[in-house]
């Protein structure tokens, strides 16, 4: 019986942490199935496949065409060895899920393992017999990180995409429609004249050529140099420019803009809706489990001793004070037990980051009392928590950012580099002296790290820097480099003191999260095109470096570059050589779409850099730019939720010593770490959120569509979809 | 009495039309100020003023640097008369509104004229004595078309910008705080290392250069120069950039639209909902001028026969059916009267577009019946109903694309040419037969007109062209041009045929009026820019004809500019040495901010470029993408106003013959037209609401932000302000 109860709190764990972490794994739950799947949940089986997905992703650094070439037998092996390593995961996995759920979801992984595989050996044996051969399942890796189990987000971000497309498309069209007719009439008007580029080549002769000129016109690249030859012959022919520049470069872009942004939202939000569903349906499958039914037809209850083991195991280091304030924000009425209302917040109650802060004595005062309490040390503490102390280093800081700026030769702006040194650490110092250590290092203090760990590096760095140059046995470029990186970011600090600056930083650290699922979103597709890009262009064209005297130099080693303006300007470096250079260019294409390559393959070539840029720039920077006003505007607009406008409310009552009785106990089970200080009217314990923000992306998602959602959280029947988000199709005219 | 009856008609009037138009003007009540108010808002002075606005602009294309010169006396006396006639419209509008009022508002005008005399009157002396002047005034003149009374959109724009500004400054600061670091940073890692540029300065060693070159690489324009030299000599160093792109230009600059769209909704959200206190007040003034009580302490109401009265004044040209529909709205129960509640609803009413369809016989059919009615001819007109026949052109446009894609000179293709505009005549004609005429020119009928004048233009311009080409006399270019053009539009029929795209053109078209504000928006800075751009830049560069053998050609007749991009690229035209040029380099700075001009002044032009990348790019640019995204939004998601949907009721009503009393009374209304068709069950007359759209930028605003402002509109106390749309003040962290 002891080891069935104990399968059930494991089972229960596991809802709650698939709530918490909305994971929608449908696990047998078969003692073995359950054993195993906590097992594939650990964190380090998690990170080991990202390792394994990193490692595989990073081959292309050293397969042909490689940054640093390795042979093909190595490269082989370590790929075998990743896709083995996929493999047992997919096993892992299929032990843990019913044999029927087994195929939804890592159907994909198996088919870029086995597509791996094949490729892989059809490579290896032409090579091996001397013939042509490309690695074309290249293309497949970065999908692996949205399909493995933890890529949640990333395949949300997908999906989301995927559904939007439909609408997207018709925008799309009929904007390729109308630059189609534009370059028909250019045709017309232009073809005829005789004009020239500047390149000494016919304007606007060739009807696809016009296409693409103008759709590169619409990425702004080409202007104005596209509209010169005809603006130099007439003047009049600007307005089919500026037409054309208005309705498809700003309205048609700012269209897709809209569409994208209206989509989109609209399916993350029935995503998120979805997630919320499934969270809730977790958390009564775990209460079912460790319910008690109390008195005779009473509503099905959890203790606290169950809740207490429960959130012990799902979060093994909460601090039991921590534990206590959450059982009281669940349990208000002191009962000891909690209905299934109150157990189904606890995931959404555990994803709050709560701060514990304990007011201790500083350590100085515990060694040193009479030094620590006398007049001139209380003056400085004083000082030191003064607003004139940050005006005076504001000041400094001012001064410094001169001194960077000057010439670092010059001996006094070397030298003073030294007492500005003195300056920050005798900053730091003081801080330290003034604010109990732990506290000031506590973790939701960014600007404390941030500066202690800029100081202390930068205060190495040119130790080292300044012992090196003294010896004179080697000056080393790298090091002053990265102590002048140290000391320009020292700078940043300023931002802190001016309020507004401060707040509109940190709703850029809030959106953080959410930027990082699309870096992982731009990787994916970056990793593609620059897999293609390689295959189509590598080594067309060539760097030289500087001091070469080749006299390839001149065009970038391809004749068929001569005098165009890719070799004019020294773009040689922009090439597809390998996978960085590839990764740049395509970051350049991103920026500005310039497609010098077209000249060095054949013009269908173009093709790639449309569609990159029709992938990358109208559909995912647009998402960007929707999810980033979307993320400023919640960050401006949401109400609190509920949950955590209780919690702190809980907080208030407990600072305010109403609710004592929860304070005495807390105190009296955290007290091992020292008397409370007796003098004292405030509870040594204090509680604090440690941010309105919400950590993962999931919770600014749930945030965004908060208010729409609340309402329905505890209905179980599907609503009409809220006419608000309905969905723009283009048929209701 | 009846004089008396007469003024407070008149006064009424006034009111319901101010209320209509959004006027917010407190008139006087005088006699003879209601009627030179009644004359101030006549059509023809408002267009007189607009006549004058857009001639004292175009006196910039005379003015020096002209684009036609004209001596400084005949410029200047246009410029008197312009000046008079707005001082005599101050003098007017000095007639219509108290004294205690008449400051408020015209004051800018009036300073405007005055410092426009000023500076006139010293260029005049300047000039003829010989000494150099500029005439500065001319910058204020574009602010005329914001101050004059007309220029109410355009100032509530600016005043929402105006409101916006101190949030998007907050942004700007912190962004520019940041370009400051990586340009310092950018000069610590780079400035030491001796990198050249492709044209062999000195690579990031000045810091105000490197301020200026990275603020550039926000606009895009010189990437990935700017990078090149830094790639070239490491790979490692483009982290630097790819770090100072991912925050500036896409992090950044999304915030700012960001923060524009969040502060600009809001600020025209309380403009609005002041118009819309205005309107109501205004209509209740005009209630109380015409209440009458019924019975004893009865509520006071108004007539039918005043009403009808007042509805004629107010709309002359609404036929009486409408008039009658618009009357069953609001008195329902057919009392005879209606109270305030309805009354106030007539402006909003009567900004709903309905159109009144009168169902005749064809003309064929009353002259000759029997051919009409015969089988060939219902055959035909069966057919030409038929989706197949909309199919056939279709293709017949295809067809007639790729004929226009060939080569003209071709006499197969230019014979092809009468061959489609016989066949697209026929198409009308056909049409024409099968609907009656006056339906199918129905003004509703965008894509009938849109036909019909396209295909007869380019048979008169096609016809043209080959009499000219036969008799062998002058061939013009510009007849062809226009023909080339008139069939490549030809085209765009397409789009109706394919729903979707007619849909999203329909919102396009929608979304129209209000890109006209943004137009006017983007005349009044940009005459601004020229304006000044001119004084600085005016011959600096000049551009010779093609065919020019002048050797300064090859530097745009500037020698600073030898060697420079400017030149090598032939951008001479890119000049400010006429109003005319100055806008299309304007336009170029838009859309890519290319600054070769700071080559031939001073650095410190750069200032000039920065300030107007800053004004348009980062303000309008970006609020036009806001209003197009809410624009957008708001065509999906907006619930018809209730006025519109009783509006709609009630003409399905008079369609299901339901309220066939109504009917009957509209049917010998108007019945002078001819007898109606007795075989027909459905009344002749029918109604249509001509579209969901509001005609007026004011009309989509409110629309805007109607779910918000309908449950205040009768509401007379302020309510607190609505939480969704709070200020994201930057302190509340």
């Amino acid at each position: 019986i002891w080891c069935l109860a104990c399968q059930e709190k494991k089972q229960a764990l596991l809802y709650v942490s698939d709530a918490q972490y909305n994971r929608n794994i449908f696990f047998d739950t078969s003692p073995q199935a359950v054993r195993l799947y906590l097992l594939y949940n650990h964190w380090f089986m998690q990170m080991l496949v990202y390792v394994f997905i990193i490692i595989n992703l990073a081959l292309a650094l050293f397969e042909d065409p490689a940054v640093v070439p390795l042979p093909i037998w190595a490269t082989s092996t370590i790929e075998i060895i990743c896709l083995s390593a996929f493999t047992v995961r997919m096993v892992h996995y299929a032990k843990v899920i019913p044999r029927d759920k087994f195929w939804k979801d890592p159907k994909n992984i198996c088919i870029i393992v086995i597509l791996s595989f094949i490729d892989l050996t059809i490579y290896g044996a032409l090579k091996a017999t001397g013939y042509f051969a490309i690695r074309w399942s290249r293309v497949l890796r970065p999908l692996l990180l949205v399909n493995v189990t933890e890529g949640r987000q990333l395949r949300r971000a997908f999906r989301s995409i995927r559904n939007a497309l439909p609408q997207i498309s018709y925008v799309f069209f009929l904007f390729m429609f109308s630059v189609l007719v534009f370059s028909l009439m250019a045709l017309k008007l232009f073809g005829k004249r005789g004009l020239l580029t500047i390149d000494g080549s016919p304007y606007f002769t060739n009807y696809l050529d016009i296409v693409f000129d103008l759709y590169v016109l619409v990425t702004t690249a080409n202007s104005p140099d596209v509209m010169m030859p005809a603006y130099n012959y007439s003047v009049f022919f600007t307005v089919f420019f500026i037409l054309y520049i208005v309705i498809n470069t700003y309205t048609f872009m700012s269209f897709f803009l809209a569409v994208v942004y209206n989509n989109y939202k609209k399916y993350l939000k029935e995503e998120v809706r979805q997630l919320v569903k499934a969270r809730r349906f977790k958390m009564c499958r775990a209460f079912s489990l460790l319910q008690e039914t109390r008195g005779e037809g009473g509503e099905p209850v959890v203790t606290q001793a169950k809740w207490n083991h429960l959130v012990k195991l799902v979060k093994p280091n909460i601090s039991i004070a921590h534990r206590e304030l959450l059982w009281s924000v669940l349990d208000d009425q002191n009962k000891g037990h909690i209905g299934k209302i109150a157990f189904v917040q606890l995931a959404d109650l555990l994803s709050i980051q709560v701060i514990t802060v304990k007011s201790q004595p500083h350590p100085i005062q515990i060694c040193f009392p009479s030094v620590y309490n006398s007049s001139v040390s209380r003056f400085i503490r004083y000082m030191v928590r003064t607003r004139v102390f940050v005006y005076v280093y504001d000041l400094i800081i001012l001064v410094n950012a001169v001194f960077i700026g000057l010439d670092e030769e010059n001996p006094v702006v070397s030298n003073a580099e030294w007492g500005f040194l003195a300056l920050y650490m005798l900053e730091i110092i003081l801080k330290l002296y003034a604010t109990e250590p732990r506290a000031f290092f506590a973790r939701h203090h960014f600007w404390n790290w941030f500066d202690t760990i800029i100081i202390v590096s930068a205060l190495f760095g040119t130790i080292i820097n300044s012992a090196l140059k003294h010896c004179k046995c080697y000056t080393s470029r790298q090091i002053l480099d990265i102590v002048f990186i140290l000391r320009v970011v020292r700078l940043i600090r300023l931002v802190d003191s001016i309020k507004r600056f401060r707040a509109i930083i940190n709703t850029l650290i809030k959106i953080g999260p959410t930027i990082l699922t699309f870096g992982q979103l731009i990787v994916v597709v970056y990793y593609i095109f620059a897999m293609v890009g390689m295959e189509l262009f590598k080594g067309k064209v060539q760097f030289f470096e500087p001091n070469s005297t080749s006299p390839d130099q001149e065009y970038c080693g391809n004749p068929l570059l001569k005098g165009t303006t890719f070799a004019k300007l020294n773009y040689c470096k922009n090439n597809f050589n390998n996978v960085v250079s590839s990764f740049i260019v395509l970051l350049e294409l991103t920026v500005v779409n310039q497609c010098g390559f077209t000249a060095v393959t054949h013009v269908s070539a173009r093709i790639f850099f449309v569609l990159f840029h029709i992938v990358v720039v109208i559909i995912i920077i647009n998402i960007f730019v929707a999810f980033i006003l979307e993320a400023f505007l919640v960050e401006y607009t949401f109400d609190k939720s509920d949950l955590q406008t209780s919690l702190e409310k809980k907080i208030e009552e407990l600072e305010d010593g109403v609710d004592t009785g929860l304070v005495d106990a807390m105190e009296s089970i955290d007290n091992e770490l020292g008397p409370s200080e007796t003098g004292k009217q405030k509870p040594s314990l204090m509680f604090k959120i440690a941010s309105r923000r919400s950590r993962t992306v999931d919770g600014l998602l749930q945030r965004m569509f908060e208010t729409d959602l609340r309402h329905e959280d505890f209905n179980e029947e599907e609503e009409p979809e809220n006419i608000n988000f309905s969905n723009p199709v283009f048929d209701s005219v």
